[in-house]
C-alpha cells in the first residue's frame, strides 16, 4: 500500500471519532470494533499526536472514558473533545441559562450551569428522553423567548448500536427548528469552532491533521471544510447504510466531493515512533497488521460516494 | 364595513378550517371559540356553499364530527375533508402498505388498509405517540426500504390546545426527512391535491372559493397558491404567536405577501340566503352580530404579516 509518507504527508495529528470507529454502543455498553483497540495503541506509540473528537452526548466524558477503558482502549478524559463541556463554556461566556433536553447520563456535565428561568434550550442525544412531552416542553420554552436560542450538541442523523440504527440528535434539532422557525447553533462536529478547539488542545494546525470517522457529514465534510484531511471508515453507521440501500445525502449538507475510505481503523497505516534524540536512522513504516489490511487495502477502498472511480485522499 | 359584495365578490364557497377556527382542542375535548357556532349556522343559512377542510389527524372523521356536534356545530361527516381518508385513497391507488405512526384515535380510518410487510410510512399528529421508540421504528422501516416513501398527514408546525401550544406533525415529518435524507409527500393542507379534492366535493372552482383558517402556511399560503382567496382568523394558534413574540416565518415556506385578518369567525360578513325562485328583491347583507365586529372590523384588522399597512383581501 501507499506508505504513510506518500499518502499522508505532513500529517502530525489524528482526530479519532469514537462511536462507530472505536466501538458500537448497545446493550451492556457496546462492543469494541475488531482491531480498533490495537490500532489506537499503535497510533499512540507512533510519532503522531492523537486526540479523540466525539459528538457523544449521552454520556459524560468520565463515563465515556470509563466505558472505553473497560473495552481495552488506552484513553484518558483529558484526551477527549466532547460537545457538552464545549456547550458549558459557551453558556457561561454568553450568560445563558439553558433548559436541558439531554440524557440523564450527560446531565452531570451541566452541574455548574444555572438552569433557573431558562433563556435558551440545549438539546443532546437524549434517546428515550425525546418523548413528545419533553420535546413539547422544549418547544414551549423556545416559543416563550423573545429571541429563541437553541443549541444542539451535534447534528448527526443517526448512529449504529449493536441492535441497529438509532436516531441521533439531528432529526430532533430539525424538528425544533421547523416548529419555532429558527436555526440551531450546533456545538460539536461539523462546527468549525469544535474542530478548532480539538486541534488547539492537540497542538496541531488544521493542514497537519486528519479526522477519522464514520459520518460523512459530521466527520469527513466538517473536517474538510475546516482545512483538514479526512478518512471515512467502513464501520459504525457506514456499513449499515452504504451500498444498495444507501440513502440519498441530506439536502442541506454540503458533502465532500472526494475522500478516502478505509475498511476499519485497524487498516490505518501508522508511521513509526519518533526516533530518539540523535538517531539518524530512517525507520520504515510499521505494517498494517489487520488481516483485512493487504498492502493495497487503503487504495482499493478508495472510492468516494460522489462517484469518482479513483478517489484519492481528499486534500483540503 | 365593506359589504360582502364588495370585498368577497364572486365567492360561492367557503372552506372552513376546524381547529383554531371553530374550536380549541384540549381537556374534555376542548371548547368552541366564542361566536363560531353561530357563525357556522349563519354561513349555512346563506347562499354560500360551506365545507370543512381540516388537517386534523388525531381523530377519525366520525369522532371529530361527534365532538363538534356536542359543542353545538351543525356539521356532518360528509361535509368534512380530512387527510386520513385522502391518504387511504392514495395508498390503495398506489398499492402501498403503510407502517402507521398515528394516534390511536385515527387508526380506524385505516381499517381497510393492508399494513403487513410495510413498503411506506404514514405519520400523522400522533401526540404522545411520537415517542423515541416509535419514531425510531418508523425511521428503521424507511431505512430498510430501497425507495423510502413517507406520507405526512399535514405539515403543521403546532396547534393550540386550551392548555397551550402543542407540536403538530410537521416537526416530526422534518425529523424523519432529515434522518433518512428524503422528502415526505404531504397529504392535507397546503397540498394542492387536498384543496382540489375539497373544492370538487363542494362543487366550486378555486377562484370562487375562500379558505378561512388560523395557519398562515397551511391555510392562507396553501389556498392562495391553489388560486383561492384566504382569510386568517386571529384565533387558535394565531393569538398565541403573533405580536411581540411572533416567531420568524419558517425558512422553507413561501408565505403570502398580502392577506386579510379577521378577529374571529364570528366577524365574518355573511351574505343573505338565496332568494326563493322568482324573487326580484335584492336582499341586504346580513349584519355581523359579534360584539367585536364593528362595521369596520374587517378593514381595521387588515394588516398582513408582510408589513403592508393597508393589506387587502389577498386575491390569487
Amino acid at each position: 500500500m501507499a506508505a504513510w509518507g506518500e499518502r499522508l504527508a505532513g500529517v502530525r495529528g489524528v482526530l479519532l471519532d469514537i462511536s462507530g470507529v472505536l466501538y458500537d454502543g448497545g446493550e451492556g455498553g457496546g462492543a469494541a470494533i475488531a482491531g480498533s483497540v490495537e490500532a489506537v495503541a499503535r497510533l499512540k506509540r507512533s510519532r503522531l499526536k492523537v486526540r479523540f473528537c466525539t459528538n457523544e452526548s449521552q454520556k459524560s466524558r468520565a463515563d465515556l472514558v470509563g466505558l472505553l477503558r473497560r473495552l481495552g482502549f488506552d484513553v484518558s478524559e483529558g484526551e477527549v473533545t466532547a460537545p457538552a463541556p464545549a456547550a458549558c463554556l459557551i453558556l457561561k461566556q454568553r450568560g445563558l441559562r439553558p433548559h436541558l433536553l439531554v440524557h440523564d447520563g450527560v446531565r452531570s456535565e451541566f452541574d455548574q450551569i444555572d438552569t433557573s428561568n431558562p433563556n435558551c434550550v440545549v438539546i443532546a442525544d437524549a434517546g428515550e428522553g425525546f418523548s413528545y412531552q419533553n420535546m413539547n416542553k422544549a418547544f414551549q420554552v423556545l416559543m416563550e423567548l423573545e429571541n429563541p436560542v437553541l443549541f444542539s450538541l451535534g447534528k448527526g442523523r443517526y448512529y449504529k448500536e449493536t441492535s441497529g440504527l438509532m436516531l441521533d440528535v439531528g432529526p430532533y434539532m430539525k424538528a425544533l427548528e421547523y416548529a419555532c422557525g429558527i436555526e440551531a447553533e450546533v456545538v460539536g462536529k461539523p462546527s468549525p469552532e469544535f474542530f478548532k478547539s480539538a486541534l488547539q488542545e492537540m497542538g496541531v494546525e488544521a493542514h497537519e491533521a486528519i479526522m477519522i470517522g464514520d459520518d460523512i457529514v459530521g466527520d469527513v465534510g466538517g473536517a474538510q471544510r475546516y482545512g483538514m484531511r479526512a478518512l471515512q471508515v467502513r464501520t459504525g453507521k457506514f456499513s449499515s447504510t452504504m451500498g444498495p440501500q444507501e440513502p440519498p445525502p441530506p439536502a442541506t449538507s454540503s458533502l465532500p466531493r472526494r475522500w478516502c475510505l478505509l475498511s476499519s481503523l485497524s487498516c490505518l497505516p501508522v508511521p513509526p515512533p519518533a526516533c530518539p534524540p540523535g538517531c539518524l536512522r530512517r525507520q520504515p513504516d510499521l505494517p498494517c497488521t489487520s488481516p483485512a489490511s493487504t498492502p493495497r487495502c487503503l487504495r482499493d477502498q478508495a472510492e468516494g460516494r460522489a462517484g469518482s472511480a479513483a478517489a484519492q485522499l481528499a486534500l483540503p
